[in-house]
């Protein structure tokens, strides 16, 4: 299964024979990475004492062997006030590299301390897709004052890539691409590259287009490199290949990626023509970035980045804690109702918060799981139904535990009476909770609404609220206690 | 920004001559993909209704246009029953690329339905990865028997592959690498590349290595395609690249893809021998698996698949509400315990579920970005005290805005002094919150447990507990009410 290498050595050879040496890798396990590949604490330590003491050199030749994105990490896992001086000490080494890895808000700090002209420099050196990505942060006045600043081609590239919305692939795109005419064989496009001076350094695939320069077909470098000179591209190009059109979103983009294996894609205008590429190296980050969303959208942080700004953070959460405090408002307006019925009997109010929590934490075990599927396209309108009836059954499963447990313990420490009562409750709620699970984040998708973002306040309310009203009510209902 | 091609037409040319013609792309939006790609709810009607019909003709020609992955999706929306008959009815379709692209629920669901030398067959036209993919959840008995039928050189591959911990390079790493000696220049290797009959189909990099089979350099397709014949590889290669032990875990693995952008990177053993590669297609699913990992193991959802089998999915979230159930008891102890001020004033009992569940709100908040920062690596010792400090500033702000909101409206609608009861008791509880929310993961992680798994249970028992003991005793130590 592994392809002979040109001398007589097996790749697959289970037991290699033992020899000593450090481990092979050269980024773990070394003096400034721990196992896991994060940059040591004594190793930031270091970094800092040196700048402290304005011993710039030695802040240099700490640097000095770091990956790109590894300065980036050291810059964000410094305070916000040492990350100037540590960029003065080691200007050089201060490439557009570690500026295109740094984190938006740490990039965003740092680049608005800086003098247009140098933030240009560093815009022109990078790929329009990172260019942009530096700039659409900064606000209106510093934009232009940048690009004035930018050589025209360029410029023109990033406001063209600016016009489109963001998080859209025209925004994200690489401009980059390697296109050729259908007529070539794999000979003329090898010697094509090699005379071609301004290539993108690192592509993977060449677009075959036609003369309305519209892509007809791709070819993976390997079968370009594994076919003789003399084959016509047409021959060994992929014709069923995914297109993206320049306004489709992110999230669209990534899962396409994902569904179809891709390395890169054709970005083509409304038109068919071909306008740019998405490669998946910037898709891995809109991917992780995407799937990661949905805890923190659920959860209410809203951007949810250790760098973010304090007051943005606040402004985020507040709002998400100021709507559950509606929320919870009405589970008291429900409890108020059967003041009388607690005063009597002040178990109720011992027990009814397990049965509000626990059809709470019903609610959000469905609705992670109806929430992370509904943004992969695996729950659809298609079996919508089969996923309702399932939750529906593990949520009796669930239900008839839970209620079993809690009845026999509230019917040794209270009444069996309030046992049966408190059992039936759970039940109650639990089915409720797993119903309003699927079906919330269900009903905001076919609004077109997010549904991590807006789903939980409803849950956590309808559990809540159902909790206190099913035992409350049945505790009355049932002649338990009177009101 | 564009690399001139072979004839007068720039591809950045923003205003393109409007053309008529349906959409480019081929898949999005054509009558049997919906705007977002996902097969249309009709389409997936029309497919069911030929199979209840058995007309397996039409079967077959409805999902004859279908690339592998949307043949694959097709199977996992049918309800279980009707997979086995769509599978009978479009067999020749029923390729290795669609079981490869299975959920591994349905794949182990329709393998066991399968004679082994059926399964055998597909084995042997997958890439090792995929095939251990598809082995490594069928139970002993099945494995062996399927390996038995498979061809002895696969069934080594396969073998050593399973040798290794399941979510590590080694399982997951294909062993189909192209590894060349240093001494090739550009010619001999593209010459070797023509001549080599069983190469992978796609391959992105080609490794350099020496004669112990330690690599010594890296070279990405495009540096080979755009370079003379007569170059040195060892002056093309990157020399300064990152392997893969075997025995990292997977979540290492795609960590790495994402810091360094990688399209594939070299797995060596303990010895520094090149066994076998990782490629970013294959760390595209780990990255969305593992960030979206995190949302399902905070909500306790387990492993959260839609196709998870009902046992399953009930086994794994009742143990949780279990564990809830436990922390909600305490924070009932806790009440209980205050029984006779409850009584005395019941709007004790209607105002102590809103300070438990806003605090709850909070503790999550800070929980999810403390969680997804410590996954990406961003939350380390180096600076989890300077996230503690932000925690805390943006709990004091949470905290005094909830607390004014809450204190006045309970200071009208109760009484003033119940309204500065409640308002102390919120600052307190959404200050306790924003630590918890930040420390337990923390501290999860530096014993080496998931922080996602265990922590919201720790989280929301602190919350609870705290909010009713804050509102609770404050209430009597204020002598708004006695006991």
């Amino acid at each position: 299964m592994v392809d002979k290498v040109p001398f007589d050595d097996d790749v697959l050879t289970a037991d290699a024979p033992e020899e000593e040496g450090a481990r092979p890798d050269d980024r773990i396990d070394d003096e400034r990475h721990d196992h896991e590949n994060r940059l040591k604490p004594e190793y930031i330590r270091s970094v800092r004492e040196a700048l402290e003491e304005g011993d710039n050199n030695a802040v240099y030749d700490l640097v000095e062997p770091l990956h790109a994105a590894d300065v980036a990490d050291l810059l964000e896992l410094l305070d916000r006030d040492e990350r100037a001086p540590l960029a003065a000490a080691i200007t050089d080494q201060m490439t557009f590299e570690v500026v295109a890895e740094l984190n938006d808000h740490v990039r965003e700090d740092m680049m608005e301390a800086l003098p247009p002209e140098a933030v240009a420099l560093i815009v022109e050196q990078l790929e329009t897709d990172d260019a942009v990505q530096l700039i659409e942060d900064l606000d209106e006045g510093d934009q232009r004052a940048i690009l004035a600043e930018v050589e025209a081609e360029d410029r023109a590239a990033i406001e063209s890539a600016l016009a489109y919305p963001e998080e859209t692939a025209g925004r994200l795109m690489n401009r980059h691409v390697v296109a050729v005419p259908e007529h070539m064989n794999v000979g003329n496009l090898i010697d094509y590259l090699r005379s071609e001076a301004d290539l993108a350094h690192e592509f993977y695939e060449v677009f075959v287009v036609d003369e309305r320069h519209h892509p007809v077909g791709t070819c993976a470098l390997s079968w370009i490199l594994t076919t003789p000179r003399n084959i016509s591209l047409t021959d060994v190009m992929k014709r069923d290949q995914t297109l993206i059109p320049v306004d489709t979103d992110q999230e669209e983009v990534a899962l396409m990626f994902q569904k179809y294996d891709l390395i890169s894609a054709a970005v083509v205008d409304d038109t068919g023509r071909l306008v740019g590429q998405m490669t998946v190296d910037d898709v891995v980050h809109i991917i992780s970035e995407e799937a990661g969303e949905d805890v923190l959208l659920l959860s209410g942080a809203g951007d949810g980045d250790i760098n973010e700004p304090i007051r943005e953070a606040y402004g985020s959460r507040v709002r998400w804690l100021i709507a559950n405090l509606g929320t919870a408002v009405v589970g008291s307006a429900i409890i108020a109702f059967f003041g009388a019925a607690i005063e009597k009997l002040v178990a109720l109010a011992v027990l009814m918060p397990i049965v509000a929590s626990i059809g709470g934490n019903a609610g959000t075990q469905t609705m992670a799981v109806a929430v992370r599927a509904i943004a992969t396209n695996q729950l659809t309108r298609a079996n919508t139904w089969r996923i309702v009836g399932r939750e529906l059954r593990v949520a009796l499963l669930n239900g008839a535990t839970i209620a079993v447990l809690i009845g026999i313990a509230t019917g040794l420490l209270f009444a069996p009476q309030l046992g049966v009562v408190i059992a039936v409750a759970m039940v109650i709620n639990i089915i409720i909770a797993g119903m309003a699970g699927v079906l919330v984040p269900v009903i905001f998708e076919r609004l077109n609404q997010d549904p991590a973002v807006a789903s939980s306040v409803f849950v956590t309310m309808i559990t809540d609220s159902m909790g206190f009203l099913a035992f409350l009510g049945l505790a009355v209902a049932s002649g338990l206690v009177s009101m």
